[in-house]
């Protein structure tokens, strides 16, 4: 429908009608207005499966979904830092949606993992703002090209499920937009998502539904978004104050409340009913490129998709360690499955993105059961060994060449609606492990978790899979790499810390009284570890394959750019062994000298590629200003400061391969302003101001003889070189009224004029 | 004086005449106005010892001073952990300014070691306010006690030399209470320092010398202060503010600009005449308060007073490491001096505290020239390794029985005007350190610096004695430590990290662009260090004995109070060795399961007692409300969260003797306002809340079945125990329109006014 008509029909609507349209029917469904012929379209939880519920469902939106199926939750989907595999997702959900008359499938879930104690990590992207914004666009434009809506989520700044109705995120400009906005706005700018679904927390003292500098000053008016923002379920605050700040649709819907707030505002004045119009064509619009791009023909059948759901999971799959080459496993071995997700894997998080599965495939049940043999080993409902299940476990893995454990973490560890209180596995999983180590050496652990877990037994075991919570076709996904028919080539898209004390938000993680303050800045992750020269247990980025890969012939096309030009990076990988293999290329910046308080490498650019035995293929990439830039308060944009830079390509964040240095200069300088309390430094910096100011000191020095003796003496007993060169560099102009007899504040302050022309 | 004579004799000035009294006659004096007989005094720096300039000195106060004695600096003086040691030097340098004829020392420098990367660290006391405050106390009562003045400085949060004079510390109110201003508050309360310096610096966005709310609202009304405050020296910004905001006197003096704009401000009336008049009662009152007490008797020696710093030295000096008794040495052994320091030592820091030593006296000038031989090793005024004389060092220490290795950091490592770089000490005395140990196994580390180092040598040598800038008799100390004719006693004010990038402000340290972040909050120090439970080289608190002391028979007078009481806790501390010696009593208050972001323990009390050799004495300390306490900026005051507290007496903050577990209320609970945002689990939590609450959800759930069935059902496949749980503790009252509908707003707000009653 054209934006004219969706006017013309919006002027026909009543102020009753209007205000009605601001929030849901329902839980699901937007509001239909029959003697209009608009419709009502059901939206649906995702992210990674519909939980779309029955027309009779409960008014809490927490009983039974359909069947669907589940395919592997955020964490994984991110770590196959696969563009193409974010696309298969995307697309397959977009047809089911259509299918099941879904307008629109509420996800991607793209918070920055803060903190690995953060409750819904599972279902969130990564630590690092470039990998979940380019994953997020992929998956957001796969489904959109199906013209089914998505609701990227949760915007913003709300990284912890502790009090995350009420509690406040306080975050300075800088780390908000190097960070947290940084998250989702590649994703806005390039995959324009037809909504935004904005958290229920508080942004440095405002809800995000009431955020006008959030959802309308950068949302829509710097990236361009030109979609709806619904609030989360129960988010919306102040409905008046939200619909001004740009939040228009109200879920989930059913309490006539809020909407007779907007039409009591547009009756008193107090709002102004060009904004509701706005809101409601932008809903509308919405509603009807669903509704007049509907495909009613497109079905999609369960089990074909159980086959996507599998390769999804064997493209997210993390292979942390492989020593002595014990993967992959061969056919001829006698092989202990030991661990009960094995038998009944866990492969997804509790909370809104629960997916009531219609099958899940475990290890055990791919298994040939010619070769290996199972025991559960511990029960995951309880953190106590069960002596006996864990004996049979330890005889079973004595017994035969090789154990597989499949541990992990269980529910009840990890969910939506509050936060992790530690890192660690439940006790009996852990001494299982430690049981095992015993009797068996070649151990094979496999781990079933949603973020990153302390691993206190890795020395003594030889391989670790991350298989994450990888969707209900998990269990094919492992074997198919545990026997190598598939060749890992997942990479963590966050770090696993050696210990929970180490994280950068471990002192203040969570807040207190409703305010979180977010006081390690810029320092998240990758960022923090590799800044303070941290040892951790597995970097950002890391991830083995059982192909080996070389890398030659770096090249960068200028050594010297303007920031207003883009430099060309290229770098040859070859696949050095004899099986086909992805390799992910990952390309790192890190400012040289910088002046101002920066991570030491930021990731800007990767790309998974795949190579045939022996194969070489040449990686390029482009970076622009963002590459190098800062967020700079003093002027609200990106700036590059005058530095050299270090472009380099590494296996991970930890790892760099090969390096080249470059120098970038901005176009424009920030603007200057000096006053009396300008320092010597920073004048003398000044080309100019070099030239005034040594003008200036020449006729105050000879007219001052101590001031002179001084400046000839220059360093003496009492004051070292160093502290002499110090204090005149640190010197504001104002001080010389101090230290020299004579000097006029009139004087000063004409010099000041001088500097400022 | 009597207030009244001062009133009346400020009443008699004319205005220029006021104006001018507040500023200074030249860099050391104050304004003499000779129709009136009022006299100028003269002010000259400390903290340490007398720098005084001859009347005819340079207007940069940079030149030469008169021959004074050198004490130990701040770093040494709190490592005492001994009022008494601060005592006798402040009575030492007081009976010196009345012999010079000088008004007030400028002194203590008590700023948190926020970072040891700060250049003058070596000045400042301690990273704990407790210790800095204490023995600043006991320092400054101790001159005045003398009828001198002291000036404690910085004024406030001046942690770093890095662009001081222009830098702004950005410091949350809470951090700001607990850490920066605590190392000053009991000092001035107990204290009452005639004067305080301003420091230069911004905090929070005002420049010290105008924060009304620091100079006046904290300093005089809240702590009491009656003295006045002038600004270190050029740390006038504006004149007419600073005098409203509460900043007295400008230093240093000479040029009429300021004096001239208060004149004018009066006149214009910016300036209320009364506030001046106000300014000048309080400096003419400690002027006549040295004049009218001035003793011209007394008189000091310099040879005498070497004497006193060399027992202050002997008592700062921390034994670090001591494997199998090394120390003391016997005078039979054959003893190899290695290092420029053995013959030069490094004794003092450079900057305004830096003293015209009379003499030095080094370990070497007081050694048996029988037993103890002397090699340079290095040269400290370059990193470079001299081959020959590092090659002669390595021979002489091969062919004796044990080498004494006297190294530290040069004059250019650490200074007033400038940070230090990193915790290195030269890589010459590194690589001769490394070199002995390949020749020698019995090596004693005797170290000179004024700030803690990174030793990755530390586990090649047997002894390490901190000396810290110990004075111009720092020789004769060292050397009667080494061969116990003095019982080491010091222990440690700040934390040695393993390595600069462990420390709390590592990233953030120095800051940018004239903005200091203090991000690390009240985590400075051991609070950080054990809050993170990162391994350190040597914790705060620590220090060695050659006696051993026993700790037994603690008790605590209450297990449960209110924080109006007092609770008092003894413990017998007995000498178990033969040989007299002194122990340090340290006692730490940690909450247990505190709702709030605090550090993990606090040092509370502390007291250093002498030991005869097998004897008991029983130490008592009385702990009131502020043991227990932190900052709470609801009610800008100090509370007590109700909760219990581990007391525990350690040999360091890392360590634990023996604790106890008592349980503290506060005497008044905060304010709690509950409105729609106010959630489920904070009002469940409230007795009274709870009925108000459950009688309307009850009335909500019978109207409601959905609401009631999902309730009844709780926890679900979607949904476990733990999140619902979460859920439902979170939820705010809003929210109950999004999820229960037919719930109106005005009945939640009634529920909201009837919690409110």
């Amino acid at each position: 429908m054209t934006p004219e008509k969706i006017k013309k029909m919006v002027s026909q609507l009543t102020l009753e009608e209007k205000a009605s349209l601001c929030s849901g029917k329902d839980v699901w469904n937007t509001k239909a207005i029959k003697r209009m012929d608009i419709p009502s379209v059901m939206v649906s939880d995702g992210p990674h499966g519909l939980r779309k519920q029955p027309e009779d469902g409960d008014h809490l939106g927490m009983l039974d979904s359909i069947k669907a199926v589940c395919f592997p939750a955020g964490c994984a989907i991110a770590s196959s830092f696969s563009r193409d595999t974010a696309k298969l997702l995307g697309e397959t959900l977009a047809n089911e949606c259509q299918a099941e008359n879904i307008s629109t499938i509420l996800g991607p879930a793209m918070n920055i993992k803060r903190s690995p104690l953060c409750g819904r990590n599972f279902e969130y992207l990564s630590e690092d703002p470039l990998v979940s914004s380019e994953i997020a666009r992929a998956y957001v434009s796969a489904v959109q090209s199906k013209n089914i809506g998505t609701s990227p989520k949760h915007f913003l700044a709300n990284n912890q499920e502790y009090r995350r109705m009420t509690s406040d995120s306080i975050v300075d400009e800088r780390t908000l937009r190097e960070i947290y906005l940084a998250s989702f706005e590649g994703m806005v700018k390039n995959a324009k998502p037809w909504t935004i679904m904005n958290s229920y927390n508080k942004l440095n003292g405002t809800y995000l539904c009431e955020s006008e500098a959030m959802l309308t000053d950068v949302l829509r008016n710097e990236w361009g978004f030109d979609g709806y923002v619904m609030t989360d379920w129960g988010a919306m605050n102040d409905r008046v104050k939200s619909l001004k700040a740009g939040c228009e649709l109200e879920m989930p819907g059913g309490n006539t409340t809020n909407d007779l707030e907007i039409v009591e505002a547009v009756r008193s004045g107090d709002l102004d009913e060009a904004v509701l119009d706005q809101a409601v064509e932008r809903i509308l619009t919405i509603i009807y490129r669903f509704e007049e791009n509907r495909d009613k023909n497109i079905s999609y059948t369960l089990d074909q998709d159980h086959e996507v759901a599998r390769q999804l999971a064997e493209e997210s799959i993390v292979l942390l360690k492989n020593d002595d080459g014990i993967l992959p496993l061969s056919a001829s071995q006698k092989i202990a499955y030991i661990g009960q997700y094995a038998k009944k894997p866990r492969f997804q998080g509790g909370g809104s993105s629960h997916i009531n599965s219609h099958k899940v495939e475990s290890a055990l049940s791919v298994a040939d059961e010619k070769t290996i043999s199972y025991a559960a080993g511990y029960n995951d409902a309880t953190e106590a060994i069960d002596e006996k299940m864990q004996a049979e476990a330890v005889k079973l893995a004595a017994e035969s060449d090789v154990a597989v454990l499949f541990v992990g973490l269980p529910d009840s560890f990890e969910s939506e609606g509050y936060d992790r209180k530690h890192l660690k596995m439940p006790a009996n999983q852990v001494a299982l492990i430690e049981a095992v180590t015993a009797v068996q050496k070649n151990i094979v652990v496999v781990l079933h978790n949603g973020s990153a877990i302390e691993m206190p037994w890795i020395d003594k075991v030889q391989a670790v899979l991350e298989v994450y919570l990888g969707g209900q076709a998990v269990g094919g996904a492992t074997a198919n790499i545990l026997f190598g028919n598939v060749n890992p080539s997942g990479r963590l898209a966050e770090t696993f810390p050696l210990r929970l004390q180490d994280t950068p938000a471990y002192l203040t993680f969570g807040g207190e009284k409703d305010q979180s303050v977010y006081s390690e800045g810029v320092f998240v992750g990758y960022r923090y570890y590799n800044s303070k020269d941290l040892p951790v247990l597995f970097p950002f980025g890391h991830g083995l394959s059982y192909s080996t890969f070389e890398y030659s012939n770096m090249t960068v096309s200028k050594n010297k750019l303007n920031d207003s030009e883009r430099v060309s990076i290229s770098v040859d990988v070859k696949n050095t062994s004899n099986i086909a293999g992805k390799e992910v290329i990952q390309l790192y910046v890190s400012p040289i000298n910088s002046r101002l308080i920066r991570p030491a490498k930021e990731l800007r650019a990767f790309d998974k590629i795949h190579l045939e035995a022996g194969e070489t293929k040449t990686v390029r990439f482009e970076l622009d200003k963002r590459a190098f830039a800062y967020w700079e308060v003093a002027i609200h944009d990106w700036h590059v400061e005058d530095l050299d830079y270090k472009i380099s390509f590494g296996k991970s964040a930890l790892d760099t391969i090969m390096s080249e240095v470059i120098h970038v200069t901005p176009n424009q300088l920030l603007p200057k302003v000096y006053d009396l309390n300008s320092t010597i430094g920073e004048i003398m910096a000044d080309q100019n101001g070099k030239v005034i100011l040594e003008q200036a000191m020449g006729s105050v020095m000879a007219g001052n003889a101590d001031a002179a003796t001084v400046a000839e003496q220059g360093p003496n007993d009492m004051m070292n070189a160093e502290m002499f060169a110090a204090i005149m560099e640190g010197m504001p102009l104002r001080q010389l009224l101090s230290f020299v007899p004579g000097v006029e504040k009139a004087s000063l302050q004409q010099l000041v004029d001088a500097l400022n022309q």
